[in-house]
This record gives C-alpha cells, sequence and structure tokens, in this order.
C-alpha cells in the first residue's frame, strides 16, 4: 500500500466514523453543540471529529458513544469499522 | 460523576482495551514487536497501548485490529466497549 492511498484510507475512515457519529446524533435530535457539552468535548473539535477531519482518541469515542447512548463497538460498526 | 472516579473509569476502559488487543496479539502468536511492526507503530508506544498508559487515537485502532486481523468493532467489543 503506497502512502497515498494508506493518507486516502485513512481519511475515508475517520469520515465514515463521523459520518456514523453525525447519523447517531441526529436521531437523538441533538446539535453538534449539545452534544459536545455532554460528551465534554469542546464544539469546534466536535464538528472537525463529525467531519472526519481529526484523529479521534479512544477516550473522546467513549464520550461521544456514552453520550449518544450506544456502546463505542456499535459507533464503529456503524462505520463499517 | 467526580473527576476521581471519571478517570478511574477511563483508566479501567483503556486497560480493557489493551488488554483486548493483547488477548488478541497472543491468540495470533505475535509478539509485541511484531505487532508493532505490522501495526506501524513504535514498539514502547504498543506495550503502553496494551497496558491501557496510553488513549491511543482511532487510527492506531484500526492500524493494530487490521494487523491482527479483525475488525476495530470487534476490538472494542472484546474489550466490552
Amino acid at each position: 500500500m503506497s502512502r497515498v492511498s494508506g493518507k486516502t484510507d485513512r481519511d475515508r475512515d475517520l469520515a465514515r466514523l463521523g459520518a456514523a457519529i453525525r447519523a447517531r446524533r441526529l436521531a437523538r435530535e441533538l446539535s453538534q453543540e449539545a452534544l459536545a457539552g455532554l460528551a465534554e468535548i469542546e464544539r469546534s473539535h466536535m464538528g472537525k471529529i463529525e467531519r472526519g477531519e481529526r484523529n479521534v482518541t479512544m477516550l473522546n469515542v467513549i464520550r461521544i458513544a456514552r453520550a449518544i447512548d450506544c456502546k463505542p463497538s456499535e459507533l464503529l460498526a456503524d462505520a463499517d469499522l
């Protein structure tokens, strides 16, 4: 795997995870700001996570999953990860 | 939830994830060094991840899962996350 395709894979993985978070958030009728507050994550960082622009840490994935009342493993499975 | 118990929960979550990685690695009969090489993660960092001493990033969870031939969501489910 070349570095270029590696980067693309990573971007795609993070984008899929972000989309899964966004879908669960919307299903819960939460604003991004509300989710950021519940998860205790800074709002602009939350936006970047949802857009797949940040390599989110495990503890933040756990915080986000709990805030939207699902298991972190379910969130990853939603993203086909 | 107090800050103290919050920290304990986090430590426990990361320790469980690390233990799940270690169990899958051993089931594959891989040394920590071999897994670190496959996942392209520095060996001492890999040790800290397995001991739950690092807040591992999503991209590293993905790299580790692929190196041990499972899905990241399965790894988290193993850790009851």
